[in-house]
């Protein structure tokens, strides 16, 4: 799409991007939610509605990617020296950032979006850098789809339908689970 | 609250609810789900709009509400024999249910309710059933919520937020993990 735009389609391209995605930010922070218009957002990032429209197809789509390009992680998850630690550690940090306001309108974003299955690419993402650092170490290793459904799906459908949130506990409980052979 | 409203308010109130959830799957059937109104289905129910407001709160509750009672089986679950066999029954029925556009549309109305956890405590009835046939065999017997995490979550997830819906051998290795004692 962005080579249909210019003679810089990465350049006009990404700034296109910032521009619109900080538009967005802000105007989360300055109104309702269900408030915020594409019009609105398009004068805030000085392009078009069409724009937005040609690029990212609907407001749900595009909030679910400013969403997403906020959880995307800017560091690798802990390395506490054990693949258990680190997987503690990871999930303990992905059950807080799930619970939070901010994690729970991401996960309405991203099920509005066209293209729900790139939260899960992220987190899988995520969960094989952890398991690199151990494939040499000789231990078995879970897969990720593994701890994808036994971490992950969990905690989410837990946060989503639940009517107690996952305790730490039983998050361990569960990383025992993802562990065994 | 149907206390309130008459001297019979069992019998009222039943009449109500019933007349109320039979207008929501009309309107339902006729048009888009995104159009319906609740004074379309006070109207088409002959209640006034206060009513749905006082007993349900607002559209996505009584949408809730409706999708739930469908949802809630008319029958046990299958009884196969054997503990192992049930769980399979009852998985690939769930995953079956959760991935049509029912129960698709459940999870989103569900998940905009005030109550949630509803959903949980269906769900958690089911397995009970299932569990409570074996009680007096002897063997070791999973918990419901050790169910709810390594089965419904998984198969929720995946339909939510996954690329590739679960294929059934990756649900029946999920119910052997939830076996292991």
């Amino acid at each position: 799409m962005a080579i249909k735009e210019g003679l810089r389609p990465g350049g006009r391209s990404a700034r296109v991007q910032e521009s619109v995605h900080s538009a967005v930010r802000q105007l989360l922070q300055e109104q309702e939610r269900a408030s915020v218009t594409v019009p609105q957002i398009a004068a805030r990032a000085g392009v078009t509605p069409s724009t937005i429209y040609r690029r990212w197809g609907d407001l749900a789509a595009l909030l679910a990617d400013v969403a997403l390009a906020r959880m995307r992680p800017d560091s690798e998850p802990a390395n506490t020296g054990s693949l258990r630690g680190d997987l503690q550690a990871w999930a303990e940090q992905y059950l807080d950032e799930m619970s939070s306001e901010p994690g729970r309108n991401m996960m309405r974003d991203v099920q509005s979006s066209q293209t729900p299955g790139y939260c899960v690419t992220i987190l899988g993402g995520q969960l094989q850098v952890i398991l690199d650092r151990y494939q040499a170490s000789g231990q078995a290793l879970p897969s990720v789809d593994r701890l994808i459904n036994l971490l992950a799906a969990p905690t989410v459908f837990r946060i989503l339908f639940g009517a107690a949130p996952m305790r730490v506990e039983e998050l361990y409980e569960l990383i025992e689970i993802a562990l065994q052979p």
